[in-house]
């Protein structure tokens, strides 16, 4: 595999042109290219680039509007709705966000249902944001089928991921994001592309036998993470970012995509909760402490840090060099 | 093992006599004897009259005061606390839980922080009634340092239990009530109790060994299920249950209990969240046809079903002869 040295404002460059001369104006163009320059910058190369063919996929199948204009509605003062219109997730989100840090630092509590959105990035930046902000954040998304329930065999759960972050004023805020499959579907397309075997127990084949060729857990089907309690989590996750959201499960996301390669329709669920106003004056210093004491066990690494690291290097990424001719042969 | 058979009032009167002749009130001994009633009624038997002994410890020692009566106060429009005053869980849950359902049902996502609590029992029993009330329910709660993190040998998680309902109305709900170890604490305790041994990974020896044997576990440390995904999800248990509420982490718990033997003072933190308020109406069926799909999958058994079987069952319940001596014991 070539790899090539992109500076991160190429990088942005890089998006946001893919993204512009495929049907985006420039507030859907600009969020999108944001979250995959971000992505790039901490590492998180499966929600990075590689992302981008997927997503010019969407746009020229009509599937994605990249001129939507989401519609923000407050359906009660703790609970925020934005109707995406079909634009990628990141400018629903970032329209959102901003609304639930008002509503949650005043009332302690607040929801934002995302819907008709495409969402194939990320969930950390979302969580983050309302870390920056001081708030303890939980987000959610249902995608398409690909993991068997604990028992099945067959793919009915999304790879369901979930987002926790936790604010420590002052240091970086505990934040992690992880697919409730054993591996997250874009850790597995990058395994079959580079040719590598990945852990027992992250798939079945087709025929429902457990494998570690990840190409064949593409066409077969994700494992849960942690068998039945992992499964719980992934059930959790399809309820709120669907059912609570009254968007497609992933079940319905598949009936009722294009099938053009990039992300369906679907829902997003986003908590955020405010410590300061329901811990009290302590919880700054209660935090610290905690942190301080978890991060002193032999062994273990608090979530979120190694991103937060290779954030301080601001220097060129190495880019997959097929990755960037593909990206590239999408301007038009 | 003798079994013996005891009716569901025979229970129930069994935890009662236990707690009001130990030091509690009329309200606390209700609350406490429902909930172990509840226990044993559903099958979960390590949260059932098992507890007791331990119940009837933290009563005598002067940990728990039977007597209690909870503050309740709205620390927001969307936020509520209960002070627990040291009061064993169920009692503040009672009084905060039926505040949280009007809140909820008005503003369509609420929280509940219980502080100044003992909770001893299993989580189900509070989301079930948020779920009874077309709710969707989410609790928390840390406990003693038991579990260690991925990557670490020494305890410092609780056993963390995540419990979690949805509702669906004119059915069973979805409900799930699970340790973020491998295996509850309560469990590994009864298989110490009864000679059976353990599955590979559940917990370490006292020199950070994986071991099958129950009673090493109990000396040694307990594993999160799942590896660093289960462990990530132990964090925000730790996080929202003690951080959110400004109660105890589990070292602190630890640290500050009187080692009584009986359930240390902790928080206890619950959402709430109406589908109908954010999904609108076609939540119902919507519900309903996910879980139909679900339950369709061959292998795959819905959360809650087992335990809302065992409820069918009016008749008598076999409880281990000893444990229902030593009770007897304990009246006074």
């Amino acid at each position: 595999m070539t790899l090539i040295s992109l500076d991160l404002n190429e990088i942005y460059k890089l998006a946001y042109d893919a993204m512009k001369s495929n049907g985006c104006d420039e507030a859907n163009a600009k969020a999108l290219a944001q979250i995959i320059y971000s992505a790039e910058r901490d590492g998180s190369h499966s929600h990075g680039l590689f992302r981008v063919p997927g997503y010019v996929k969407a746009l020229r199948s009509g599937k994605v509007n990249g001129k939507a204009k989401p519609i923000v509605e407050s359906l009660t003062s703790s609970v925020i709705r934005v109707k995406g219109g079909n634009c990628f997730a990141p400018l629903a989100q970032k329209i959102g966000l901003k609304k639930l840090v008002a509503v949650t630092s005043e009332l302690g509590i607040g929801l934002l249902s995302l819907t008709e959105i495409h969402h194939f990035a990320a969930l950390w930046p979302e969580v983050e944001y309302l870390a920056e902000n001081k708030l303890v954040g939980i987000a959610c998304t249902a995608y398409m089928p690909s993991v068997a329930p604990a028992g099945g065999k067959k793919p009915f759960f999304g790879t369901n991921p979930i987002a926790f972050s936790y604010p420590i004023p002052g240091e970086d805020p505990i934040v992690y994001d992880m697919a409730t499959a054993a591996m997250a579907q874009g850790e597995v397309q990058l395994a079959a592309r580079d040719g590598k075997r990945v852990p027992a127990g992250t798939g079945l084949d087709i025929n429902g036998e457990l494998t570690d060729d990840p190409k064949k857990i593409l066409k077969g089907v994700l494992l849960p993470f942690g068998g039945y309690k992992g499964s719980a989590i992934a059930l959790m996750v399809e309820l709120l970012a669907a059912g609570v959201t009254g968007e497609q499960f992933s079940y319905e996301a598949k009936e009722n995509d294009n099938g053009d390669g990039g992300p369906p329709q679907g829902g997003q669920l986003i908590i955020a909760i405010s410590p300061k106003l329901i811990a009290g004056k302590n919880w700054v210093k209660h935090s610290k402490d905690f942190v301080a004491r978890l991060s002193a066990i032999d062994g273990v690494r608090v979530p979120g840090k190694r991103r937060h690291q290779n954030r301080l290097n601001n220097g060129p990424r190495k880019i997959n060099a097929d990755l960037i001719e593909t990206i590239k042969s999408l301007l038009v």
